[in-house]
């Protein structure tokens, strides 16, 4: 079955927001079997809404809408919707005792406003919401599939999940499934000359993307079951795991942090950050994965020279002959960072995230990473980019991502120190 | 002149990566008095790709594509909206030798495959690319546009700004012109009720949004000039910041951490950050803002209870005895941050970000902040989410702005501490 998916509001066609449900049911739909061959948005507008669901069962079978269920006048998806099947809305007791009861359980009273949200499409099925206030709905009219889901991600993915799911699983055109293999430290057109005779495959198909710093070729291979897109798959995945070898750091790894932080708790480690530039950044991302405290302890952002000094121990006349952005600056703080928490590593970073270059005739983009165990210590110069709007959310996350990759290549050798590393006190003190 | 917008990229219709082009250049175009009524998305694909233009120019007269114009095999956007306006390519000198440049800026050969970067259509406005290989065009037709942009947001933004933003302006539909008015600690449903007479408006009008544990209220006015414009949308501001006075945190600040950081400027402060659960993301977002060098010190992500002792000098009773997600140790890790730091003040947060619980009976979601100028002591205890897929993240973002609110507020009141506060030496010697 093809379904298309309709973003309903003003805040995402004006660009308010960023629309990440459109990606999240894509995901999941692709998942379960449903192809997904066009996305739209529209604002909170009754005729051009009319007009984008005639247009989507022009193509599909199935439409699902995201937002426009709030309790103010100008949401209006399921209204529209309901009325384009010519169904009418009816009170449902159970969802008004429901939004009832979540406005009792926040100690507020409810705005009458909320009422309507407890209007639903008559004999269809209602979606509870279980994060809000809004259910959801699915409408049958004549073969053709309207399901309206909340706008808000908290609330629509678990109501897609528990009542969506199990809805259409009758109407899956059999299994699509995708190994996604993800690397570092290769770019987009390298990896194409290196994988590129497998780009023209048609069952799987192999197709590479690009984000910053990483890049992952995705292999998707469709079948009647999850065992024959499975024998399609691993012939491929591995032979592209063998010509990329020592790029793949994962195989359907979230991402580099998921990895990272994976390969510690094998190893049983534990490690520490010092952070300038990227200020927490990299604890940020480490700790973004559940049970991450089994291997992560301290992290330090040292954003001023003083407490690069007084935290990490990083030396003064380094600091003033060298400059806070600089290789031996980096070094004494993934080391002082090592002695302070007791961790078996620590990463560092510091760097000019740009817009504006520091103080010192220092590019923008330039940024030194350390490792260090507390006896050795490698350190790593990234030139990354010197200029352009979002040079410093760009340098930040390519630097956090170098440094946790760096986590991961100590994890990868341990107990050995990655290659190019020396020892920490003689490198320290040669400068 | 209205627009659509047309995402190209089997990575976005999969649901691989979110596409944040089209936030950027909905709010982009209505700045420069361009209406977009539609967004669409199609996967790398000829055939849907030309039912898409079909369909986007039967309601509009300009199009803008993103994506497509890698230099692997199934990247065709370029060549399809040629075809469909029937344009040949041809090789343009001046792309050629800015590609073959490129890859020598960055000591890369550049590989055969980018070649076709360099094919475009032929009497097109071509759009220099500064910030990676593929330039994008403007072509025109019969009174019809379709402009062809590159998907990294790195490359299409600054393309957009200096190549399209120019071209764009003879077709403005006079001006539209918003104000953002983003509050902190009041729910949609209860700012609703304050302005809800507002909301019916016509020009300005005047639209509620809910975010993660803030809400904004975007008011939109059209007229023939700016001035027109910001005459029509100054009284309706005002009016706002009157009935919600005490929530409004800023009016078009881009953020919560914006708003702070400026106000900390202003006022000349030092803040630093001690963070458990939310592990760094306070200080991250604080220095998201190009510029807080000035007013950030420094932070201490103390993961583990022992660095909680060791760095921030929480006593180990208070850990022993109440836990590291209690009142008396987010006031200590608060206290600790002043006197290690130096700052002017500091923010605190421990808590559980779930999605499982600590070896305490405490729940998911519970999380103290607390705010310190090292002489007084603020503690907050927040209830967010027990539950659901997204709890981590909502609990971790939540805590973070709460605390980040914690910090404005300091530098609202400075140089007294905000109500509530408490003498610190007394505050923990009470426990």
């Amino acid at each position: 079955m093809k379904c298309e998916l309709i973003s309903v509001g003003t805040e995402i066609l004006l660009g308010d927001i960023v629309n990440t449900n459109a990606q999240y049911l894509a995901r999941r739909l692709a998942d379960n079997g449903i192809s997904v061959m066009f996305q739209h948005t529209v604002g909170d507008n009754e005729q051009r809404l009319l007009d984008t669901l005639d247009l989507a069962f022009e193509k599909s079978d199935m439409v699902i809408t995201t937002g426009g269920l709030g309790p103010t006048p100008d949401d209006l998806t399921k209204e529209v919707c309901a009325g384009y099947f010519g169904i009418p809305l009816v009170e449902d007791k159970k969802s008004l005792s429901k939004i009832k009861d979540y406005f009792k359980s926040k100690k507020l009273t409810m705005p009458s406003s909320n009422r309507k949200q407890a209007l639903m499409p008559k004999d269809s099925i209602i979606l509870e919401n279980k994060n809000g206030t809004a259910p959801g709905c699915i409408m049958e009219k004549d073969g053709k599939i309207i399901i309206v889901l909340p706008g808000p991600p908290g609330e629509m993915k678990p109501m897609f999940e528990d009542g969506v799911v199990p809805y259409i699983k009758k109407f899956s055109d059999g299994v699509i499934k995708s190994h996604n293999i993800r690397t570092f430290g290769i770019g987009e057109s390298a990896m194409a000359q290196k994988v590129g005779d497998l780009l023209d495959m048609s069952n799987p198909t192999v197709a590479p993307y690009a984000k910053s710093a990483e890049a992952l070729l995705r292999v998707t291979a469709k079948a009647g079951s999850e065992e024959e897109a499975e024998a399609l798959l691993k012939p491929v995945v591995e032979e592209i795991q063998n010509r990329l070898d020592g790029y793949v750091y994962g195989i359907d790894s979230e991402s580099i942090e998921e990895a990272t932080v994976e390969l510690l708790k094998q190893k049983g480690l534990i490690v520490a950050t010092a952070e300038s530039c990227t200020a927490g950044l990299v604890s940020k991302r480490l700790t973004d994965i559940s049970g991450s405290s089994a291997v992560f302890t301290c992290g330090v952002t040292a954003y001023a020279n003083e407490i690069k000094e007084k935290v990490l121990g990083v030396r003064k006349e380094h600091l003033q002959k060298y400059g806070a952005v600089s290789e031996v600056v980096a070094a004494e703080m993934a080391i002082g960072a090592v002695r302070l928490s007791g961790a078996d590593a620590a990463v560092s970073v510091t760097g000019i995230a740009g817009p504006l270059s520091d103080s010192t005739e220092k590019p923008v983009g330039l940024v030194y990473l350390a490792l260090s165990d507390g006896k050795k210590v490698k350190v790593t110069e990234l030139h990354l980019r010197q200029s352009g709007d979002s040079c410093r959310e760009y340098n930040r996350t390519a630097s956090a991502s170098n440094a946790i990759n760096l986590l991961r290549l100590f994890a990868l050798s341990y107990p050995e120190m990655p290659g190019g590393s020396t020892d920490a006190e003689e490198y320290i003190s040669n400068f």
